[in-house]
């Protein structure tokens, strides 16, 4: 049923995740997502119960050997895929809400935990990977801040302040997605230890800060079109005068830009990848609609209306070029570096969110009213792909990078057009 | 500080008005906001309470003149004004969420009163007119249902029986807006009188279901992304053999596509005239993001990056454009009927809805996450909006409708067509 | 057979006029095009011969009170219509390639005519003005450099120097239009007189040059896409210590800025309205090739295929939205004056040009390879249409100017943007 | 100065090729355009002459091992490239204008080669594929004709009709590409030879033709956007009881569909991976104008324009898009057959050209009116994109398909989905 051939041809071990990763998607995550809604808690619940379907889910991907897949084989504690072999099995998991996390691949915490693989010491990889790795706690990643335009990440306010064997941290954080989740044991805050630091870039330090620790406080969910997506959460929340360990800074003062670099580039393309497992999900949505043969208008089903079928024809075009960005990128990773490949993964994360959003909407419109309801997984899509064209820096960074590399190019280009001309000149 | 020169003179009157209007919708309607969010009820209480600031400004709107705009100077009941006078006033009324009902301008009560003023009987009109028209009560109108594609109207299902001195009604709906609120007192439903006449636009009827009648039941609210937009709701009901008296059916058995066609075409340019208000105002906070200083990225404000600029030129642009395509719509209506308008009504009613979700989107884009949030309008207008594209008929039957009256245009094309070619050819 | 509904009522004088332009346009002008173009010259002779059918049409516009429509009624040379007025009717002129010729009212003599008529003296309006109104010689309107990117025009080059009674014009430009004619008689010439003025608007004077004046020399016809436009022409040329009277200065020295933006607002609409005509006249195209019976594919005329319908109003559509930007603003020039009305005026040249290129695409889909032929006008419709995003300033720099003008509106926001706040904030 | 890392490690053998192949595009017959067109006859002689330097660059290519690399290593006459590798090459060969003839991978005669290689007798083999390959003579392919809608080619009316040892072909074709150049030998002549057959996928043959067979004539040369294309051309002709042997019938009677599909997969894939190429050109010269330190408007290179370097940015994305479609779908020829890589051949083919036009006109709009001109190959590269949209099937015969494919998933889905469904009912 799958509608892409694979450019690659898969390693008899990764063809045979995949196969046993479809069918847990299909049969077991996808039909758990209407009981987890009815799990979430109501009212001063709803950011207190975890619903028990997604600890039983992890559980079952435990057994099934699709337990943190994302963790490349560069990593000793990596189940050993490469990025492009996880990239194949992550779109899949994308089309489930809770597929992610019941695999334990879900954002943040994939990021978070590659953060602790890559720079972290043996003393926070022991107290902090162990146990996300395990799936026993959760995470967050606290850097946007309302105050400030933070797609530019040199505007972040928050500061990092030495005091003896401390760091003493304060500031306002919002969109600090996960950190509603009463199983989220742990944030990674960007803030600046050293302001007047010559270098915009290395005013800005990463620490380690427990979720318990004395002064974390949670102001107030914010929505995303109405959603709330509890108990996981989009959290405002202060951080006043809260002290810890001077162990607790990750790799070294001044190199938090580094760390975000690091950990940002990968974490964009899960990201990516797991929309365009949504976009494909969408896409099989709208297949349904079409054909439904209790939807006659006009004494035809709306396959037969010409522009709808062409409008999920265009939806297809559109998935297999996400889909093919992303294989791209992710293989760049695993062959060059993501430091290498950040314009490749620049134009998967421009294309994808927004393809997502069209591939969606499409669907949306072929189902009338109900697309738009509780009756279909694509609103919430929509939502979800939505802040993503803006999350991990909006497009408009990204398109920014994107230029300034192919201007790059305008020298060489220059001196191959001027010996072009020279020659062309010569022989007329 | 209107970005729009009036293509028409207004007459003193109603210039008059659009000033009172204007102060009214910015500095008491706007304002009311988020006292009006506030006062919405919580749990059980979402659909049983009424913000109370509601009902202050609907006596204010009194005060001041501005009730009942929307009714055309044709009926008796009008306070006079043409649609083109009424479309400058209504889009100023768009610019709030709550204007419209301050106004008691609000749909679905205005396509209602329309249909009660136009074809109700004296009873009819006493009963239900009057009490709307004061604002004492409000309305819903029951057409979409859940089981059929009802974009073709052709296949709604509910039944109306005569049986003797009354009607018996069965059926379920969903979508039913305003259906929600506790003031919603009568309902206008959409059903089959006989299924079986050869003509399929015979078959239907409209008749007056009071909201306590025995055998009406709301099943539950429909979400709109993640919106329930309660009080007033979009409900899914049932009709259990509902008995109403016989004078219950509007204008006569069989005339139901008659009454929606009427219904129908002011009520979505009243759509129209309100969602070109919401883009505006979403051009406006577009305006104050760009302008912020305390956005600075890179060193600029937002308007310095020449691409974020032209986004807002781009929604200035789209936005002039569908106003002047509800004006025309508008003067047409009164010119010639709103019949013989029906090109230029599904003219702005495919336009108006897509380009309102695209300035917002910019706008949104503009504001980064506090865009998707419930910190700024936007979010929740774009929800508003992308409904619009499927209400009263989705872009599809517009753009089909549309090319219908093109295509009729083929026969006298085709002899001129023929004329030109003889003539070129005695030329030559 | 009209699709459009004026939106005005028009006076009995201009609907007969209409009457009469559109019945000339249609079986005069259009069945003449092919026999215009087997006329025009080959060889060396494209650039010297007439096509004497132009002639004979101009003597039948005359005839009929087609004449100089253009040049509105504040001017006392003018037939006295508003340019409202004229703009329903230049569209009808815009449909064939001959007519604005024909009626005296093709670019860029429009343009220069209105210069003249707004700022030459009575010597200058005598030698030229009233030739170029009888339709015995044409003109254009040396501008644009090929060294410099003259969308700025602060950029441009060709020097103008005083020396006794005499200017000395020393310069190279290129896509001078109608240059190529052999009826071209005389250039506007736009250079810098005082290159090192301060303010470098104030550095650019205008001056008049006989086209038989020693220095003046054509170099080559620039092509768009595959055209020449023979024997109009889009030239490149060179002055070359070009002498003129000093009493050819136009307006007076410095003053050239003033005169260009005199000159291009009202050639900015002209071109609109004439591109609003072709758009039309594409689309009739269209849904002649839509309803053609020889046409089948699959067993169906193309208009049965529901995307190409759509297609079809989509175009209806946006024709529709650039008429009604068109008419607005020069509704609005007349209201308030050209200068004033530069916002309404860049709104559609902005979208005009974009617009027809999108609708004369669609047509030519639906014609398949014809399109693209000399079997059709919609290819030459294309090059034209895509020249005007570039010609009299690039859609860039419109669209610069309509942010600007939005982004002055944020002091007035922001002000009313506080008040509401506080008075939301008073309510909570 | 590449802008594309492989997706795919080349082989050394591929590797170096390209290399060779990069220079000889870049240093060899880049500089040779302007003197192509320099050579290029005027008047009569547009259509007998041959540039001469077209055939100094084949023995040139010859030399350099870049002969008939397009024909796939399943063939004995092959060179021994994948598809895979050819389309890295070919995308190199599209950056010119004449670099595919140069190497004799030029349309149609790649396709007319295959045809021969893949279906020819050892006769016809002989007379015609050996003179091909060696690129001594050129060919055509006859199929579309002016009376009917081609896009159904069921549609095709010339005739060929047996009469005892010979066939008689009588019709009238047009857009017949190759036919206008003196070196064009033979035909393939696509027409019905069994029009009463029931299948209408049967009606159909395709036969031999020599161009110098008495009944073969040539009516004119068709324009695309003004230019004709000489001496290629695209022609309408006439066959007026062409007489040839019925050993000219290729595959047997009643085949002609089974040879258009199999020629047409992959002559589509060829055009798409030079469509790449040329739109990889538009870009460089893209680059080359936003950083040209001649053309500052504003005080600033085009670069420094935010949304100029977004419209670069966009580019660049989409050129990344296509190529990758064009590199899957060649990848899917070599590993199933052309037959089961049709959708992905249709989803190249649907995104391509217009991806193509896109690119191409947004550096028009950089260069300004330069870019409308012969002074770049934009123009041109515009409207040689803007025929594959229609070419070798519209998008929409395209897009139908890719919709076919994706409702013929709709049964499994639904399985699936019922499946899901009840498994999500058993849980709640």
């Amino acid at each position: 049923m799958s509608t892409t051939q694979s450019l690659f041809t898969l390693s008899p071990r990764v063809e045979k995740l995949r196969k046993v990763l479809e069918d847990f998607v299909e049969y077991e995550c996808i039909p758990a997502e209407p009981l987890y809604h009815k799990q979430i808690g109501q009212g001063e619940n709803r950011w207190k119960v975890v619903p028990p379907v997604i600890e039983q889910l992890k559980l079952r991907a435990k057994e099934l050997g699709l337990w943190n897949l994302f963790l490349p084989n560069y990593y000793p504690e990596s189940p050993g895929l490469t990025n492009l072999e996880y990239a194949v099995l992550c779109e899949l998991m994308g089309r489930s809400t809770v597929a992610p996390e019941a695999c334990n691949c879900g954002a943040p915490d994939t990021g978070n935990m590659e953060v602790f693989a890559k720079y972290g010491t043996a003393e926070q990889k022991a107290k902090w990977l162990v146990p996300l790795m395990d799936g026993r706690i959760r995470s967050a990643f606290a850097m946007t801040e309302p105050a400030v335009a933070s797609s530019d990440a040199t505007n972040i306010e928050t500061s990092i302040v030495r005091d003896g064997d401390s760091y003493v941290v304060n500031g306002r954080k919002w969109w600090i997605s996960g950190a509603g989740d009463p199983r989220c044991a742990v944030y990674l805050v960007m803030g600046k230890s050293d302001p007047h630091n010559k270098s915009p870039h290395k005013q800005q330090s990463v620490i380690i800060v427990p979720a318990d620790a004395p002064g974390v406080r949670v102001i107030r969910p914010m929505q995303v079109y109405g959603y709330d997506d509890a108990p996981h959460g989009h959290v405002e929340m202060v951080f006043e005068n809260v002290r810890v360990p001077a162990s607790n800074m990750v790799l070294g003062e001044g190199r938090g830009f580094e760390i975000i670099q690091g950990r940002l580039g990968p974490g964009r393309l899960h990201h990516c990848m797991r929309a365009v497992g949504a976009a494909q999900r969408a896409v099989d949505l709208h297949v349904l609609r079409l054909t439904d043969t209790n939807r006659k208008t006009f004494g035809k089903i709306l396959a037969q209306h010409g522009a709808a079928a062409d409008a999920l024809a265009q939806s297809r075009l559109e998935v297999e070029q996400g889909r093919l960005l992303v294989l791209k990128a992710a293989d760049m990773v695993d062959r060059v570096g993501a430091k290498n490949a950040m314009t490749a993964i620049a134009l998967a994360k421009v294309y994808v969110p927004s393809m997502t959003l069209r591939v969606v909407e499409r669907a949306i419109q072929a189902y009338g009213a109900k697309g738009v309801s509780q009756d279909t997984p694509l609103a919430y899509m929509y939502a979800t792909g939505r802040t993503l064209r803006i999350a991990d820096g909006p497009d408009e960074v990204h398109l920014m990078q994107i230029a300034k590399a192919e201007l790059r190019r305008a020298d060489a280009l220059r001196a191959r057009d001027d010996k072009q001309r020279a020659l062309a000149a010569a022989k007329l």
